[in-house]
């Protein structure tokens, strides 16, 4: 891979964790090794379902555990966040991985599961060749002034706000 | 699956695509048909590529051919699109696929390879349980008038100002 940068998607809209998906599928693709860090996803959903076939290519951990349901987040929820940042720093110490996803990130960060600090000094840690790509909504403008690509998921429309649950394959 | 939608995603920003391209990966991971059509995506992507695992599962056809690189469509571009647009209509009214994606297709009517009545009369055609994704910049009114879910991807800040080319794996 050439060089890679820093994507953060991010916004109150729809399709940050689907785009960041559609990114590691492209990588894969391409015959890439792709390591996909979830922050805010204690259970398991049709993408990881869908990811067993790319196996040989795509490694997925996650680190949420309750929190993301509850919304407060408990102590094993604060340690299993950092070490989830911890094992992305070794990820990206390693280099083996040419795509880096960390997704709801922003979210680990907006309950304080760890700092914009801590996480910025584990970036620092990329790779020249390595892409990384950071998802969730309420991005702090320190994030955002590190990145390279930005995107802004914008609700303009959304049917959920007339009640309708999440559906398995769609939503999760 | 339950009741299906029309969900569309536009704007400037990245991820558009790969957030469709999510969403397939996760509804094959639930088990579901999948039918992308792809209207301004002439060659060859590293997605084409990942999408043969899912052979038993997606589908995918692509319709554009010339205009997206040159800019300007010639005759067979309309064409290509035309067709593309009916295959989309047998697709619908089957209703053999879950998830019906028609990636770029705001790409196709900002270039008047079709009417915005003609997809809206295709649009239509979309069987209840059919969940519905579209994507492209520049979506009209008439289009977000009748998606049930709008999300902008609004660019706040991209390297490829930068002068970056698109690269194998990442962008393509």
């Amino acid at each position: 891979m050439k060089k890679g940068y820093i994507q953060l998607y991010t916004g109150n809209g729809k399709g940050k964790t689907t785009a960041a998906l559609g990114l590691a599928l492209r990588a894969a693709g391409a015959g890439f090794n792709v390591w996909i860090g979830q922050f805010a996803k204690g259970t398991a959903c049709s993408e990881h379902e869908a990811l067993k076939r790319f196996d040989d290519l795509i490694t997925v951990k996650r680190f949420g555990k309750s929190f993301f349901i509850k919304g407060t987040p408990e102590a094993e929820d604060i340690v299993s966040a950092k070490q989830g940042l911890k094992e992305v720093e070794e990820v990206l110490e390693k280099g083996d991985f040419t795509l880096v996803v960390l997704d709801e990130a922003c979210i680990a960060l907006h309950f304080n599961l760890f700092s914009i600090e801590e996480l910025i000094n584990v970036l620092k840690k990329k790779p020249e060749h390595v892409e990384l790509v950071i998802t969730g909504r309420n991005a702090p403008q320190a994030l955002i002034d590190i990145a390279d690509l930005v995107t802004e998921m914008k609700e303009v429309k959304h049917y959920y706000t007339s009640g309708v649950p999440a559906r398995k394959g769609i939503e999760e």
